[in-house]
């Protein structure tokens, strides 16, 4: 399906506007890309539906778009890698708040999925919005010749969401670690691998698809990493009102509330030199990243 | 890693003999794939192993190998499907004995793998293998020409285990249906969804890989799909002793024990019709065939 790119930032266009409008654009691709509501057996579909939506801020999928836009990539691909990053997002956070794991009753306001559906059904939308987004990816829209581009992608993305290194490295290292003394360079690599790999990943397989070169390719990764770390030391800084008997290992509980506020800021202040060799093309990337580390929601 | 090929089945070699050397290679490259017990963060490491190892009978990897011995296929390419596809498997074992799902204490003989790790960790490990399997389709080795093949392969597991006619609907089904009256007509969808999809992917797979024609696929689909089915009724059969307060939709609970043996055979024959083309070539598919049939394990 052929869809419109949204409109770039210009002098017309607030930032929020430029974010709420490729919002709109990612929700509307992730509508057609789920099965609909009434699709055999419908309850999967729905609990992956109402999972997805209405969603949060779409940082993963909008900083691909952002990077595509930077580097000239085709918006037809770049919108299909940006709704698989959303549906892993959402995989993670059913699987997440499920009683094993987090427990958590809530997410974004409303009940969170096992509390609506229950807890079988939660978790077998979490695998299928996780196979589902390997079938976008490898569905993505490519010539024979491209076709080792996607799969660069695949192993990308598997990596940054695997056991050694990837998200679900970070899970268990947040979950081992939970309540238990931890070292700076140990929180750093949960949060590299918890949040930071898939962020990361979303910047550098939105450069791969747009066909950058490997150099490019190298300082978006050092710049992916710095603002996927920075998102979740802010991440830690507004959770950190929460009371828990386990306290989880974070940024506020090893620094303090103002030190890692100041660490967030660093961290992308040095995500923004590293993409310098943008020049102009880089403007919007850069306020994606300085909006990160200021955000309050 | 160059692996050698097991020997194929000549009058020397009794069929368990060539089952037994397949689950012995098939083993030693699933111990290769996965990260080894001291990778950190080891214990989902450990998990990750505890499940795959000592295994079952390993039959979805040696229908992969022995589709690809009689058409040809490349040996290297075969082996890391077959992984890939005992990867998943259990991974989908791993999570049906979840007490959010089947509540099973025991696979295999052996505690199930929540009842050893946790169930966070039980969960965490099966996503792991998931992730894992996807990362050796992808890194399957492929010359720049094949990589559509490459594509192909990942896009059918994508649908054989996913969430509109794949594993997962399957599941879904299974336990929307618990306990409850089901059709003939809803119990074969259920059983080809949940258990064929994959047997039958692996078949199909396995062809693609080797290069076959598309009506060989075709016609191997047929044969995968039919032994698929053939392979769940003999599960059922097999289970059907087991006491339950919400039985789950069977064979022998709907034809009764007798019949239900009956389907799987004519089954598989029907099966081995569909092979048939494949002349001598096909000998060994055909024992495989039978063999699930008529296994009493």
């Amino acid at each position: 399906m052929k869809r419109e790119p949204p409109p770039v930032l210009t002098d017309d266009l607030t930032f929020q506007q430029y974010m709420g409008q490729r919002k709109l654009t990612i929700d509307k691709h992730l509508d057609h890309c789920l099965p609909p509501f009434d699709t055999p057996p419908e309850v999967i579909h729905q609990a992956m539906r109402y999972s997805v939506f209405p969603g949060g801020k779409r940082i993963r999928p909008i900083l691909a778009l952002t990077t595509g836009e930077a580097l000239g990539g085709d918006f037809q691909k770049m919108i299909s890698l940006a709704a698989a990053l959303e549906m892993i997002h959402t995989y993670s956070l059913i699987h997440d708040d499920l009683p094993a794991m987090d427990d958590d009753d809530y997410r974004r306001g409303q009940p969170s999925t096992h509390k609506k559906f229950g807890e079988a059904i939660a978790l077998l939308a979490g695998n299928g919005l996780l196979i589902q987004a390997f079938q976008l990816l490898a569905e993505l829209p490519a010539q024979a010749a491209e076709m080792e581009t996607k799969v660069g992608i695949l192993d990308q993305i598997c990596r940054a969401i695997g056991t050694t290194q990837g998200m679900l490295a970070g899970q268990v290292m947040d979950l081992v670690k939970k309540g238990k003394p931890f070292s700076a360079q140990q929180l750093e690599q949960i949060h590299s691998a918890k949040t930071g790999a898939l962020i990361q990943a979303s910047v550098c397989c939105a450069a791969l698809l747009s066909g950058a070169s490997a150099e490019a390719c190298k300082k978006l990764g050092t710049f992916g990493r710095r603002i996927g770390l920075a998102f979740q030391i802010v991440d830690d800084i507004l959770d950190s009102s929460q009371d828990s008997s386990k306290p989880p290992a974070t940024y506020p509980a090893l620094y303090g509330l103002e030190a890692s506020s100041k660490m967030a800021i660093e961290l992308v202040e040095k995500a923004i030199q590293d993409i310098e060799f943008l020049g102009s093309r880089g403007e919007t990337l850069t306020e994606l990243a300085r909006f990160i580390s200021v955000r309050r929601i």
